[in-house]
């Protein structure tokens, strides 16, 4: 099959996640890096791409000229990356989605209740796919885990537990110029949520994925233990899900000797299951009065849904740029499956789209709303 | 020194808890159990009575006749630990407090809150000392602990996360002829608590003791999910501390392929600690910016609190049994020092007592009524 | 049943292991400390006495006025714990078999193969039971793994690697005036082999107790790596078995980081299992193609031979001195057992003896003799 | 910078490590796949081909018609990866290096001796570069600790302990039909070695990469038991190095429950050094009579060595094909400077060569002809 043409905007920095999306992007090969408007000048842009062997014509100013510019072309691109700060997320989607470009989105969805709006509106009147890159729902074992408890190997599940400690704003970064402290800290360019926005969403989004449940009400007490600091760092959150489940979401980024510490845990009326983000080939698998079971990556007890998305065999371990790339690589496989006139929702799978975004925009609405009432339990 | 003559109430059958405190006040020598009210007739508790070796005068049918007949020897017991089901704790320890001898009792404290306020009284009208067995406080990491945020090594306190999830209770065993299961959900012999009871106090204590820090109000979410069950079998709990830090606390007895993992982590402004009781030789210690440290029990970094209750060298894993005893050797100690005129408060030393049963009974009416108004805050 | 009648030799000072002996003979209540020769002066085993609540007329100057004094007495003692260097266990042991009275005998069996020899002659000419402390049998999980592999449940045994890394003598410890190190570096108190003496016979025997088999040959490589040391302070030994197994023992005193990481892998055509002293309650079960399995202490999987000798329910951790306890209380139960008329072979059941013992030593001479060979084949 | 034209020889089908070498040649973007010989035939090397997007062209029937035809063209590859089996290794390389293209060979070197001692002077007499795999070098945490040692942070080396456990061939796969245990059990495609081949060259290799040291003398004691099995499927070795360092290496393909288990412990006089390849993102550093350290990638105390060599930030796990995809980049920057006139020597740096394919073969033919001698020792 020949590679999607990519476009990318944002990332023509020292972001890190750019670099990660084009990296994931490229794993599998199944796409090719042709446009961006990877800085807010053309000229900026122009220097990114050239490190990148993107054409000069082809590296844009804006996203808005890159719409139109790439829509035009016989061989513009067919999708693109947008991994902005969250503000610029909806106008930028728009842009593409508007010309029927698919679009591969950085998380969360907006950083306004507003914009996720008018971007659900934006998703629902093209024919373009939206995927939103909540790339841990790429890991194999996540896929596993969801795959044991959707067919009930846990039984009923009673509790989900789960937690996305970061140490990384323990002391005022965004004080000494660090630029990825400041726009995450900077409510105007992240939105209402600070840690509740940034990973609590993919807390939160991972524990619905694997679950099967979806969020009914939550009570949270955010707090900001910076000091300045305008959106919270720590998030204390309780949780209520549909059916009666219920469960804990603690997100932090003042947690010293934490990097990524996404965890999850899944317990059911006959057992549970446990995984760590940080050493991500296991899956503990605890069946009720049985000795718990460890299922390794493309080992014994790991089945097609976690299989589908490895590529090496166990003992060799992937990582989280694997993850991300299987994210990539699902939705290269949507893009050719609507372009052979799949319909959308059939293309997406399990992929991360509007839905889960409009979700995670609810977690962070819900969370702040909640806090803002002294904890008080808010619909989600 | 002499050994301490020591009396027993409960702990007669099969109980768990009556052996452990047996074994913990044998494992340094400073006791010898010469008297018992082990069962509910004089008949069983001299059955109970003869397996321990003791003599059948002094197996008695009830602590009130045990308390009198022991008070008029002069041979009587210095000491006694009570180790019934929870409603008993009160007039089994008053009885022998009001005759000056020292109680060494299972927590928590009691059933009721009338009958915490009566224990408050009895203690304090009496002479002898009190000494709740919140076992995990004799780890030694856990000393090491205390004594490191006490010193400032990890900063002000920020955030304190405990957990204790079990998973006994999964299935409805009250219901299957299980005594332990019978009693701890039935709220007339445990009271109004049920995970919140049982092992909630604990992680509760515990994250007091090391942190340092009182909590000044919590919001519960408590639930049972076993049918048909009253008392709690799982409780998501955010707490607020007086100073301003915050937590989350998670017990539950319905998590498959939990034993009793109970877990602390403490972070401050300037780095963290981590325990598991099911690991309790070892201790993270991870300062913000540096490589996280490994603190085993008696090797590099551990420091007097910690070796002082330690008994032999590291490598050599002590485990739950040694935490336990190093209370009733502390607890030894206090005696002694009282007999010889120390005062009584003097004695304790870090030993947990009424206050901390006092906490801890707060704890439980507070995530009662907390969860019973739909999880609002509630001072503590 | 009464307690039995306990003497000790050895120690008295601050050594170690006998603050051990005695804690393990506490546990579980089967023996009253009532004699020792603790010291090497009358005086000095008076003042240990002393500290230990001994009746001062029972603290003997040495084994050998004690062994008659106490053979004499209606209530003497029935049995002694040998705790002293190495040299001593001999003659010390033959003074009390030769009087009828029961040996608990720390390891090595003792210095000289002539010693070894003479034990052996002491022992067979003796009704008195001799039990040899390889301590580390007594660990649950250790039964667990042996029943395992005679249940064939990891089919017959190909592989057995066994490691007991230290880092304790990395420095030249014994020229500092530490004595552990003093007399566990002198050879003419500790014998032919440093760290495979002190610590490799235990490897050694714990990897022939688990697996069922017979040491056929070992082909060893035995270095000094402190300046000035005479013994071995790291041995790589290379082993096979009687039936075919091969295995490995790596043993050292200079790896620093590890404290007493004695860690024992078996693998069998079937499947595998694998322990850590440092984490004795766990213990890994890899039956091939399937998922791995963690067995607890007492958790589920665990079976009778593993819960016999456990006390307390999974999820507190039992350590060191509960697996040491073991060997005493089923040593207790062996010399109940033969002063009732069982057969002194019957008693013994798994209790390591002067079997362990000799084929101990042999391992020491083995390595010693295959080391001064440049590391040729010696048989076992 | 332009991507470098490669080529592939072999990997055509469903290899394993056909498709790790391609992905590890993507990740950086410094590769474009041009032109292969990927199977035995141009008609499956051209159904291989297609499935990659080749030019049917440029798909060819063996390497020898490849390395002409390629050498010819204007755009022809710049270099190949062979990724044959090893008998393969040295004739394919050969027909490269003539025309002056570089070459990225799977390790080990070749099959036999006399194709090791060839591929040497094929080496020589080209201008081309010739990298072998020994990938496990690219991981990050093992530049960092083979720099920590060249620092001196261990002090001076003592102790060198490698093992390499997996267990796919617990079983007698090769009668299977399985082509993965085919050939790597068939002395005519493997060479002398089985597991010493496959595996414990690239335990040793890393050995002395991280360490420094190079081996002097080993003694081994291979086996085979899978029924029928010609080559060794578990190898016990002895390793004295240069200086004096002392190590054990343990490789083998029937130890159930390992999958790739390569683990690496290095002790120095002042500290140690402990690594997992399955848990590669993290290092253990024991500086003595300190606690233990956590070093994680990019995280703290790793350092320049490490972070060069590192894509995402700490917490985001990398893997085994990052660490691939290291090799694979510095070969490129290796290509590009000797394309620009720096030295050959100069450009591979830290780069696996020839150099160290002639010292695994060394260890290959050590271990076979010591077991042979029934575990003499053998220079290397």
């Amino acid at each position: 099959m020949s590679r999607i043409r990519l476009g990318m905007i944002g990332g023509g920095n020292d972001a890190f996640i750019g670099g990660v999306h084009r990296i994931a992007s490229r794993i599998d090969d199944r796409y090719e890096l042709v446009a961006g408007a990877l800085s807010s000048t053309a000229e900026k842009s122009r220097a990114s791409g050239a490190a990148l062997g993107l054409d000069p014509a082809r590296c844009y100013g804006d996203f808005a000229e890159m719409a139109a510019a790439e829509a035009a072309r016989p061989d513009g691109v067919e999708a693109v990356s947008i991994v902005t700060p969250n503000h610029v997320h909806y106008p930028a989607a728009k842009a593409f989605l508007d010309h029927g470009i698919h679009v591969i989105c950085d998380k969360p969805l907006t950083a306004t209740a507003e914009d996720a709006q008018a971007m659900e509106q934006a998703v629902a009147s093209s024919d373009a796919l939206f995927i939103l890159t909540h790339n841990y729902t790429g890991y194999p074992m996540m896929r596993q885990a969801r795959a044991m408890i959707a067919a009930g190997e846990i039984g009923q599940v009673r509790l989900v537990q789960a937690e996305y400690p970061q140490d990384w704003l323990t002391d005022t970064l965004e004080n000494e110029g660090v630029k990825q402290a400041e726009w995450r800290t900077d409510p105007a360019r992240s939105g209402a949520g600070g840690s509740v926005g940034d990973i609590g969403t993919h807390a939160y989004n991972l524990a619905c994925f694997v679950s099967g449940l979806r969020g009914a009400e939550l009570a949270a007490d955010l707090h900001s233990f910076g000091a300045g600091r305008t959106l919270d760092d720590n998030a204390h959150v309780m949780l209520r899900f549909d059916g009666g489940a219920r469960g804990m979401l603690w997100c932090s980024q003042v947690a010293p000797g934490n990097e990524n510490g996404l965890k999850l845990r899944i317990y059911g009326e006959k057992g549970g299951l446990e995984w760590k983000q940080e050493d991500p080939n296991y899956l503990w698998f605890t069946p009720h009065g049985e000795p718990p079971r460890l299922i390794r990556r493309m080992g014994a007890g790991a089945t097609d849904p976690a299989n589908a998305v490895s590529r090496i065999p166990g003992g060799h371990p992937e990582g989280y740029l694997e993850g991300f790339a299987n994210i990539y690589t699902e939705a290269a496989d949507a893009i050719r499956a609507v372009q052979s006139g799949t319909a959308r929702d059939d293309a997406m799978g399990v992929l991360p789209g509007i839905t889960e975004g409009v979700a995670g925009m609810a977690f962070i609405r819900a969370c702040v709303a909640s806090s803002q009432q002294n904890a008080a339990w808010v619909a989600l």
